[in-house]
């Protein structure tokens, strides 16, 4: 997978995230969006049936599906560090993605790449034991299975390292400097097919991205998608997962 | 799978119940007896390291494994009836069966059956309903994966009827009839080589087994465990797992 | 408690039923409308932080904290009956009410009474050995600590056995006979008013309630309370919590 | 509370730390040996039956009993650091201690100080932003609640700015210096006497200390903390919880 300017480009988004009674993000609509569906995995959201009906939206919609492991942290949604042991750590990672995977089986379609979520996805962007559990985990799993990450951060290095795929992800819905600006849908076109993003000083700054990742938690987010996606396919990039079609 | 007199019988036991910083049960032992390990999946009990690392245990000792899929309630240990719905307790079979799937398939084995746990093992002895829905969740996962369970149970009629394969168990250390008597390892040879069981009151009762199960949560277990297999040995009865050796 | 026609009644209604990241129902809104707050305890829904800061909502407006003591099911939102021991039932729901009363006194308010959730609710209508742990808890809690049941059900029986003070409801937005007909705001005005409710056959049917359940979790649940509460009014009933005004 | 050379000292150690089917612990043993109970909260040990029968041991034998309060990790046990926010945290906080009174209450006592448990007992020692948290929690449960915790900790040096009591523990059976060492039941009695202790390199330490820790998790450890009681009453130092007798 190649960064840089190019005329596809993969759209991702973290669905699968309500859990029991709890709605969480408008699913149907963001899979209408996206080209690659980043699946909770009951960790830090999702019940099992949560799970099987987003996988079987994903697989009708030809959405490509990840799985969005995270710390087993119902309370803190995945988005607190927790100092866990690297055997843990990966051992939660394989027990996440095989429960994603016998559920994305029974709905149709199958596993095809691997997310940190929040806090562990954060966490790894520096902390190379962490980092190195997760790459272990994926490899003991399935070690041609893709790995979406930060650029430059330990995590894809060290997936590198170990021979996976890297996914390189910008984000679309979140200013890359201070200041609260938020990314234009102009500007994730300019991503994509110049290789560059606008800083808000106005200078060019380099970003090489295999998929932008967009928000789909409130409505207005859901917005947002959408309209990166039209103004993407306006400046004729196609919208394809980053592995290419489905099978 | 048949019934009957025969030469060869399999034992089974529950193992991988340790959580956390709880030990429960002398694994190692147990799997040094058995021939099938019905492994936890981390509702009832199990944590993923400790699921990876009975797996990898098993996988030495030749044991083959198996899935105890359960409710999702640490607190009861599986034991509490939960009156879910079909749907939801369908998915949540899926997603144990998958997740150790993925821990077993790391250690070196993989999961050759499913057994239902505790409370939910003796609802579907009766409960149309939730029996239907982990013959149905089994057949969704995997339609050749033979499932384990009571004779005579409502399970092992939706299971046949379904076309799942059926292993029927008996008990090693519980008796048969009211008063606590225990059933002897004398008695479980006779059951395996006569096809019948001599009840509290003295008469013979006919019970077809596939598989024994005998435990291994107490000091005493494992040697109830250990002495049912050397008299089986003595008697001529070959151990060996329902489905053949592991290839 | 008397039932029967009155002139001043208790609207009451579930919050605090929000978990991390999910939010449900308006409790702001709900909280402006209802005299007291059936607030979770953390074990079918609400984390610390929301329950304490519905109680400060609570405090603020005047409306009387109870504690809305569930099933330990966050999964099932304590709607799935659970068959656990009574024991460990009436510490559960000792455990739950002494965690909301620190959270209501620490922000400025306290438990004041005692009303079971969804399907230990429902459990408890006729499952005696629920109900007697139930009202065994709450014994011993607080003896004088009043509990809001169904009329007629096994446990406002077993509670008034015991000595405990009973608060019978009745359900606002819930038809009273089969059809999906929804009770009416006139209906609840004349249940309040005549200690009747009319049938969908058009019969009066006798109804002693001491307070009115509305629910909050949705926008259309929120105004059909708002005109519960507005038509009550209208008609001259004060609407006051049960246990009269707070001091 | 003073520290320094003393004729009383407290023993405190951790029990209530069963969950459901798992055991840990010889609580019964332990309640015999100590002066108080540092008895879990549910987070990250301790069901509420476990619970309330560990205080009801407690109060028979005239225990002081002590929340502890850990993060909400039952699968680590409270042994992994969780980077939550404070205003979460104190809010658990909050929650534990008023789940645990209740059941105190119901078993015939009362909570009578609170020490954090495992990484979070570790965290405040620096980490001033959770220390103050907890800090905060006591203070709003209840400011004449004191806290135990390790002298010199950020945390000890909170509570105290805060007006809280403060206890100052040191651990019976943990080497005090590099080297796997473990402290002596003598090096104890110098401990409580001298109020030094002597390093593993001869020399002489200062310790403070209200109160010293013993472990009670295996057989081993509960035979040092019955080593450690004989050899202070041997010595003619008078064992007696840090508050005093209890009323």
């Amino acid at each position: 997978v190649n960064g840089g300017p190019v005329t596809t480009i993969d759209l991702n988004s973290d669905v699968g995230e309500s859990f029991g009674r709890w709605q969480l993000g408008d699913d149907e609509a963001v899979l209408g969006i996206v080209t690659s569906a980043n699946v909770a995995c009951g960790f830090h959201a999702g019940d099992a049936t949560t799970l099987r009906r987003t996988c079987e939206v994903a697989a009708v919609q030809g959405v490509v599906v990840g799985a969005q492991v995270g710390y087993n942290d119902l309370a803190g949604f995945g988005r607190r560090f927790v100092d866990m042991e690297p055997t843990e750590l990966a051992d939660d990672v394989i027990y996440q993605i095989g429960a994603l995977e016998a559920l994305a089986r029974a709905a149709g379609t199958r596993v095809r790449y691997v997310k940190p979520h929040g806090a562990l996805y954060n966490a790894i962007v520096h902390h190379e034991e962490q980092a190195r559990a997760v790459v272990a985990a994926v490899r003991a799993y399935d070690a041609d299975l893709p790995v979406l990450g930060l650029p430059g951060s330990v995590f894809l290095a060290e997936a590198e390292r170990a021979g996976l795929t890297t996914v390189r992800e910008a984000f679309a819905d979140r200013a890359y400097t201070p200041g609260a600006t938020r990314v234009s849908a102009e500007r994730m076109v300019r991503l994509v097919t110049d290789g560059t993003i606008e800083a808000v000083d106005g200078s060019a700054v380099r970003v090489e991205a295999d998929s932008l990742c967009v928000h789909g938690d409130s409505p207005g987010a859901v917005a947002m998608a959408a309209r990166v996606r039209e103004a993407l396919r306006e400046a004729g990039v196609d919208l394809q997962a980053f592995g290419g079609p489905l099978p």
